[in-house]
């Protein structure tokens, strides 16, 4: 794949940029997959710091690592800022958003001691990892899926409208029959027993025992088996039915280059593109 | 989409009627969606009412607010019968009969205090929301799922028809194998377990404990494992086939035109349609 | 649908066998219908028998009952035998078999007084439900779900084979990674498990507690969650594939008749035929 | 199926490779049936040498019979390497080395007493089931379902890696607002309850208490319940689609080979192939 040279940016911040933001090169590959590994390592820190038992013994050592991954993250975020063209364009996109929020608010969760209820700002990075889907064979894949849902959005938030609703009746009606008794004590409690059992999921914290609750339970069960069917439907008939762009799109994508535009990110320009397809910059 | 005048009633009347009743001016969706905004905030206040802890605390208020919603659901009910030219066959329609069960028999249920049981009454107006599917982009989408559950109605029946059989025999099996103890008291509780298990909802309030229970149940979950495949093979397959009327129709869909008999409701009539397809009457 | 005469048997059988046999003259959907209705009700009088309360209550009249609808299936039965031209060929197909299990061990189960393990012989009666596939919309749908089913019954068997194996090696591993202990047993038990979890059952009354056995039970979970995709692919595929012989085999429908072979009962023969396609009786 | 010769390899070695590494004769497939039944008895043999009870009472039996497999598949191994032309290529090859563990380590199992961790090794030997693949209709039917999952596996890749990472975030937005109690105990603990729910499996020994925490459950759970349909979607789509060879390869098909290479046991080789298609070794 060939690299278009950008004439507009001084040839240190082109090189860097190349490296930040791009995957096409080897140097730009070998930087995402180690941002990647930096990223799991630093969630598996999170993760093993909230285990007591761990945290008893090895905290100070995860805490150092925290305070190492979340120094590299904020000056991996800098260079960001740095060599993108517009910061703010930038800083103020979806990914830019997702980077800095597992940069500052992290430091300072980590400066101010914060309780647990401040991890969950620090597990937020692994929102990152969906820079994976730049990676190589994945991209394709990855817009494979996203577009099927896309394409089938509306009929699954029909469905799953549908199935709220169901959700509702059913358990006001079995919060009605079991009589606010064995664990259906309230109808959004009574709801949530209708959302996890027509899911399959099943926890059985509280379940039917009546025997009018569990017909009516069974009635549901069945309909939530046979009712999977429809979204599964809709998404294989959607993957299956060949997009009528492809079609003519066959000869297209040798055409396109595998990088990101370096303001917005949108992947995936045609060879001969003048300005990014999102926000339209001078590529 | 262009507004065809009906010419048999009076102007303030059509007016209301469009208001009211369609959904294609920006006055008719604007009062859709107050509509459906109402409905769920009036469920939304019965589900909370029936929480104890807020019972206790906010239960004036919720009753106040109940009061509220119960009397606009009443307003909108007796200005439908006052607009639709045919006032008897709107209230023995489908979308009357939860139009007025979801105002009178809620005042009533309101007016002599009764118990939870009336609750039930009060949420089925949650079934008004499927008025949301009059609405823009949800039309098609709501009438392309039933249409391929309708395709495949005997299909689903004959499979949950022998799904039951099933869960019958293998139920009866149980209970003669576990020896009517370990929660399998009697058939109908076995036949509810093997429901249960088939459609892999998995309580765990009753399970095996006996060897051969044990047995029969994996083999009753590989089943329901595999067959879980049918309905979905048959929802996917009549997804994915192309409607044969769709072929030839393709030119119509900007010939129909988005508004509902004024007597039946029956959506989506022809543009140079003179009579509803559904009831006859003059449009 | 016309009725084409049977020159060899004496009229009043012919017509008793149009009526127990068939299903396209209003006399023999009457009979199926009542037939159908009985075996229901049947089986429902064996179910209620079975809880302790109806039972103590009501149980003189529930096997007052019982004792009922054996009698008439016994007379059913002993009338099949004797308008079938050939009774030793009936007795012997699928269908002459349940009949008969339906009746005479029933009858003695009955008479002697059995304790519930005869309960078992009674509720297989049921399975007559099949015959429900005789009639009018159902038989087409039945074969339909029947021969996608079959077509790919060496995939289903490859794919329940790759399964049970997957099961039996991760099963083994939580034996000896939960050291024998929380409900793990044995090698058997811990099977038990992982197809309890692998089929997205998970009743819960085994579940791991050591860490690694929480680590492998959710990468079983996650493959139990993606191939359950390869079932549902395979007959889905099967379904949406128009199957080779109905594409030519578009005008035969209305020239196949809706009735079964007198001796073996294999249903719709062509109009044209002389003998039955399945035991080569003359028709 | 004809029989192509081996010119190079003396008579009896030609001979016992054609039975023991061929299906495609009667010897051949008798070996591969007998086979298959020793490794599913001494399997059963592990499995119920496990449960305590059996144990104690049978003991010195089973250990016996255990002894008597392993000689059985100890010289099936060394017969294995006698006749292959080349026995180190074959030696590390999958198959062979699932042999080996399947053979030598089970024997160090059996004379040194080891524990139940001893176990793992010796069920491994179910792996070779695998060669059952190699038999008759199967062939095909299990290369359909590995092709289908071969072509689709970066697409479910990417959907498992969203998945994960929808668990994390959920597991540990879970585990703060649970506040660490009712099992949330930590965020791997959370994380194992979030992959419980999201598969559907809902073992039920995690579960949320909180209102925040069951409303966010519900969330997942009906996640859980619409995105099954995309691994599903993916691979019926792949397996509905008629696969671009299959198109012209319509003749290869019986211009294929039911044999294995006697060195790679790589299946079916062109009739007129020269050499391994995969190991290059000299047909």
């Amino acid at each position: 794949m060939e690299i278009r040279p950008r004439d507009s940016a001084p040839g240190w911040q082109r090189a860097a940029y190349s490296v930040i933001f791009e995957s096409d090169t080897r140097a730009g590959r070998a930087f995402d997959i180690v941002l990647l590994a930096a990223i799991v390592l630093s969630v598996a820190t999170v993760m093993l710091d909230s285990v007591r038992r761990i945290n008893a013994e090895y905290g100070p050592v995860l805490r150092a690592v925290e305070w190492l991954f979340t120094g590299l993250f904020l000056v991996e975020y800098l260079a960001r800022l740095l060599v993108v063209r517009r910061p703010l364009t930038y800083a103020f996109s979806l990914l830019g958003i997702i980077d800095f929020l597992s940069t500052v608010p992290a430091l300072l969760a980590l400066a101010f001691a914060g309780g647990q209820y401040l991890l969950a700002i620090r597990i937020l990075r692994l929102l990152r990892m969906f820079r994976i889907f730049k990676l190589g064979q994945f991209v394709g894949q990855g817009e494979f899926i996203v577009s099927a849902l896309k394409a089938s959005r509306f009929k699954i938030v029909v469905f799953l409208a549908a199935v709220l609703m169901l959700t509702v009746v059913v358990g006001t009606l079995m919060y009605v029959v079991e009589g606010g008794e064995h664990g259906f004590t309230s109808i959004p409690k009574s709801v949530y027993w209708a959302i996890v059992t027509v899911t399959t999921v099943g926890y059985g914290d509280i379940s039917p025992v009546s025997i009018l609750g569990q017909t009516l339970a069974s009635l549901l069960m069945i309909m939530g088996y046979a009712i999977i069917a429809v979204p599964t439907g809709i998404v294989s008939a959607q993957m299956a039915t060949p997009a009528p762009q492809t079609g003519p799109a066959t000869p297209p994508p040798p055409a396109y280059r595998q990088f990101v535009c370096h303001v917005c990110q949108a992947p995936e320009h045609r060879v001969d593109a003048e300005f990014c397809w999102r926000c339209g910059e001078k590529l």
